[in-house]
């Protein structure tokens, strides 16, 4: 199997990458702006190609002569979209296409898995969410993953490709972040209170949130690799199942599972950050989980999860 | 007011050209491959740009200092779109998004009114049609207009242009064409009827289309271009009111209006063509008509507005 991994050195392509060298014999080749942290890797069995995605002769080499499967992981992120819709129309859409349709060419119907993400879904989110959505992305970013789909669908049902687009939810726990990115507290929560120190919710008990843990996301990730193409839905995307989970029950399970001090939190909710990523609505996915995709079972397991993976 | 027309030579785009030369005192800049028609008309009001839309420098004039008004007709069509999806990826969608990035950049925020099409609802329609349908094109076509939409939806929200996109449903009569158009028949009725020639129906009496007359269309096409923003939904896109017509009640209106014999017309129904153009189902387009977009109000108008076009 000749697979490549772009967005390699993100926090969810590196525990993929070390899934994958830990449970198959694939010959990986990771594409990324740095790859420094694979360099102890085993290197036989790993092709680091360092560069970025809008460069041809970078994604020449992490095609090489084809591919049989390429989880096309790295995107410019929301914030950073946001901020520059130029650099995400570059990365996000013409580079990521020109990717695709590279590998298309040079392998014999390459499966393409694809992360996009609920934000196609928009805001305010329809109640329920399930795969019958209108997208109507709010922001660059989700317009462009929302995009790529649709370009993705195409060349699935023109042959190209065996397309698999999956709809991440909200993973953690992320690495600890010292900067002022909105959804952090929902990964500083789990680093705060393993570390017994004080944590300050910034939305309400109640809030609600759609979560997956980032083992479970990996196991998705080579489940969309190797699944039987016919149990995807025509539209070649599926929401992924996540845990509906409120803030409160959240917090409880962390601190109950890192003997944290109940005392140690606190709630400050802030309007804007309570109406972004406190009020996801139930989230039905019968076309994901007809495809064989799961969320983390429990929040008992997505917390234990979630805490291994720090 | 400054006003770009791009695909000026088509069928509905010099029918809009003639109509704004004669309704409005509007300077146009006309984009086409061909301007050989458009030579005769008022050369003070006129400037022509023959060119392709994938050649900068072509739309580079076109926009000059900037533009009030880019109507964007020019695509590549369905049928050559899914022969050559290359071709229709640069025409209908990186071209298309660089000419209206680039109006963006030079004007202040122009109205950019887009000719999507039904063709990014998919096939097999769902029933009935609304606004909430969920977006699943069949054809590279649809693909690509599907994703200009989402495109311009976010450009007007970072408020850099005021997008007005429309799906126009099958526009009659077209010149008529001696090729193998597979939809040919819905216009090629007239022209033979009116000629008091035979037609043999392809669809049989039953089949359901959706219609609007090329006058019709221009009509909406010069509202978008002048309607209160706000009137728009957030998506920044309206599937066109249009009437559901059988192919019986069609063709017995043409002939009353052409005083052609009750025995011109015989039908042979063959299957794709029935399933493919014979089976809309009913089209419920609220939001279309909250912006105040219109059908052509009855058959009968209908057909004498196409016959007149002829």
């Amino acid at each position: 199997m000749r697979v490549t991994i772009t967005g390699a050195s993100g926090f969810v392509g590196q525990a993929l990458c070390k899934q994958l060298l830990a449970a198959t014999d694939w010959a990986l080749t990771l594409l990324d702006l740095n790859l420094d942290w694979a360099s102890s890797l085993s290197a036989e069995r790993i092709t680091l190609v360092e560069g970025a995605l809008q460069d041809l002769s970078v994604v020449n080499r992490a095609i090489g002569d084809g591919v049989d499967i390429l989880f096309h992981l790295a995107a410019l992120p929301g914030g950073a979209a946001e901020k520059d819709p130029v650099l995400s129309r570059q990365v996000n859409l013409d580079a990521t296409l020109d990717m695709i349709e590279l590998a298309a060419e040079r392998s014999e119907v390459p499966r393409i898995v694809f992360t996009s993400t609920i934000a196609v879904l928009g805001a305010p989110l329809p109640d329920p969410v399930n795969d019958q959505c209108r997208i109507t992305p709010a922001m660059t970013y989700g317009s462009h993953k929302a995009m790529v789909e649709l370009a993705l669908a195409d060349m699935h049902r023109r042959g190209l490709i065996d397309a698999v687009s999956i709809r991440l939810p909200g993973i953690v726990a992320r690495p600890a972040v010292a900067s002022g990115l909105k959804s952090a507290f929902m990964s500083n929560l789990f680093h705060q209170l393993k570390a017994h120190q004080p944590f300050v919710s910034p939305v309400s008990p109640e809030a609600t949130l759609w979560l997956m843990s980032v083992n479970q996301c990996v196991n998705n990730l080579v489940h969309a690799s190797t699944l039987d193409s016919s149990l995807m839905p025509s539209t070649r995307v599926v929401t992924l199942p996540a845990l509906r989970i409120t803030m409160g029950s959240l917090i409880e399970t962390v601190v109950e599972q890192c003997s944290a001090a109940q005392n140690s939190v606190s709630y400050q909710p802030e309007n804007d950050l309570e109406a972004h990523f406190g009020t996801h609505p139930p989230l039905l996915t019968p076309a994901a989980e007809a495809a064989g995709f799961w969320h983390d079972g429990s929040i008992a397991n997505l917390v234990e999860s979630a805490l291994a993976s720090l």
